[in-house]
């Protein structure tokens, strides 16, 4: 089998784009993707979106993005899994690849939240769970996060503080990157100021709905490129119970960390090659919870690690190098080819002001729903 | 690259199940597919669903059939293309197992239409096309499928009486089929004193809302099946402009003719070794127009190779040999699972009275909308 690259990304600034359609959102970014790379031509396109069918109206995304890219006639579909759905996007790319079907394949992620109401989104939060015995009793995401939140404070006697730390270092990271919603630091009083979403969790420790588009293009060693390249080495995704508290250990990520074993097996790299780390921290617990399970820090330990700066971009392992969910911003069905393309400008060292020395092993992670499924994602330098 | 089979079915009535969820569909379907072939795991499984989030609120449905066949922990995904997601989940399904990632994969196709009013149908029937600029205006499909129509009769001298025929043969066929959710014949009368959906297009010319859920097992040569097995010999996909009136010739199908093309030159194979077809027929006139744009029928002519029966069980090319959509029924997501499905038991011989002789190949073809997207795959007995 030959090698699987990325070969040019794209990222459109996340936030609230009122003026452009999800349409728009996902032409545009498709089209950046191809022009980074000069490449005028993919065999395939993959499109990752979650709610575009609830908000928009718009299904069969992928016919939309052919039409819109002048290339009307090739092959195109939308790949869902919550919030994983990036991530298996790009394994669709890369088996589409390996298996001698296509030399190229665009993957774009898009989602435009702005169109729905508060309502519908949070009425929505669980769609990634079980609607059938969940949704109809009112459950939302946020609720469940909050167990999980105190049950893992009372569990390794850590304070909301300690948590904390993370949406404190994503903004801190964020507030040098040119494309995230939230660009500028917080200090833990604004955390600790800011209303609760599901007690204990603030609105500071979560995000907020978020229009964006990302795009990643995948190849074989053939295709001739402008850009540089990563190597995708290692992919690993496994499901769970797709409610927490069905689950033996609802603090144990368990998916995740599947995901994460299978990724670093078919990689053959440790974890301490991995020089940064893209976390799913859509809610502030998820980022000690997501590090434990991936084995980054041990049981309870992670806020530990956090404050001796083990995830800033120079500490030993950097984490959520341009903000995270948190502050780069979560717009769902993108957000994983926003992570994918993060790490692709790591390590080909066109990260800018978020650069951190000498990326050579990259791993991406992403959840759906509060761990109803997992993906990691491991990306070498050439 | 080694040889990828269908290794097994499962095929649920399809109907409007007051007493089922979109999951009890999903799960009970899945669940006699593996016991239909005596397999216990399988490495990954792939969910065709198209309208799952709009009308149940409820996404991420490859972790629910996950959770449901007591495999948690298998990695799993939801492929959506509009009418060819589940083709697209086959070709995933495949190219697993051709890169050596998966052994085996189930495809599970589901819809549950019955929870939606007519009204919700009627409203998302563009999504398959383009919400922004057609359904904002309030076209439905139906309206553009009677455009063709008009335009196909014009052009070609054909009567809405020749049209008819495919309707009245997908029901003779369906009478005999358990699991058709229309299973009985109908007359030309019938057809021609039916309401108006959108003149000349008659009631009985297109399809109800339905609910239905089918499987298919993917697998490698080495997986021990109890079950026979026939090979998936030809892939090919396209996508064309999503409405129909944007394309240079509207009755074109465009995209099915290159899928078509591209099938059978993977599976090197001709239109004569076809001994079997599957349309995607939700509305009569799409019947002519697929068998012409593949090249199965000269232009204008398929009414007319109808009319001298090529197209029945006995015929040249049998046809939609348990139904097609129209007797067979349409629940969008799973329409094309029960379409391999049919050809699978045709190819392994279990297919009743509905039995065509001597099947060593079949076709498959899906459309997204009236041709926004087309699939078409080549199953060949061993």
């Amino acid at each position: 089998m030959g090698n699987v690259y990325i070969g040019g990304v794209s990222l459109t600034k996340v936030g609230e784009h009122w003026d452009k359609s999800l349409e728009n959102l996902l032409s545009e970014s498709a089209v950046k993707c191809l022009d980074a790379s000069s490449v005028s031509h993919v065999d395939q396109i993959i499109v990752s979106n979650l709610f575009g069918e609830v908000f928009q109206e718009q299904a069969n995304l992928g016919s939309i993005a052919a039409e819109e890219l002048g290339l009307s006639g090739v092959p195109a579909y939308r790949v869902e899994a919550g919030g994983v759905s990036s991530l298996y996007a790009l394994a669709a790319a890369y088996q589409a690849v390996v298996s001698g079907q296509a030399n190229s394949v665009l993957v774009v992620g898009v989602e435009k939240m702005s169109d729905a109401s508060a309502e519908e989104i949070n009425s929505l939060s669980v769609a990634e769970e079980r609607c059938d015995y969940l949704g109809k009793i009112g459950v939302t995401v946020s609720a469940e996060a909050s167990l999980l939140y105190k049950e893992y404070m009372r569990r390794y006697r850590v304070s909301q503080e300690e948590i904390a730390l993370f949406p404190i270092m994503d903004h801190e990271h964020g507030s040098t990157s040119s494309h995230a919603q939230f660009p500028f630091k917080i200090k833990l009083e604004n955390i600790l100021d800011s209303p609760y979403v599901a007690e204990p969790i603030r609105r500071l420790e979560t995000t907020a709905p978020a229009d964006g588009a990302a795009a990643v293009l995948i190849c074989d060693g053939d295709v001739k490129l402008s850009s540089p390249r990563c190597l995708i080495s290692g992919l690993g995704f496994a499901t769970d119970y797709p409610v927490p508290t069905d689950r033996e250990d609802p603090i144990e990520l368990r998916a995740l960390k599947i995901a994460v074993e299978k990724a670093l097996k078919m990689a053959k790299v440790t974890r301490s090659d991995v020089r940064m780390l893209e976390l799913y921290d859509c809610f502030s617990i998820l980022a000690p919870l997501s590090l434990e399970a991936s084995g980054f820090a041990p049981a309870g330990m992670a806020c530990k690690y956090a404050a001796k700066e083990a995830y800033t971009l120079s500490g030993q392992t950097p984490v959520n190098t341009f903000g995270g969910l948190k502050a780069r911003g979560h717009p769902i069905g993108a957000t994983g080819v926003y992570q994918l393309a993060e790490a692709y400008l790591q390590i080909t060292e066109q990260a800018g002001k978020n650069q951190v020395y000498g990326v050579k092993t990259a791993m991406v992670q992403s959840l759906a729903g509060l761990g109803a499924g997992a993906g990691a994602v491991v990306l070498e330098a050439e």
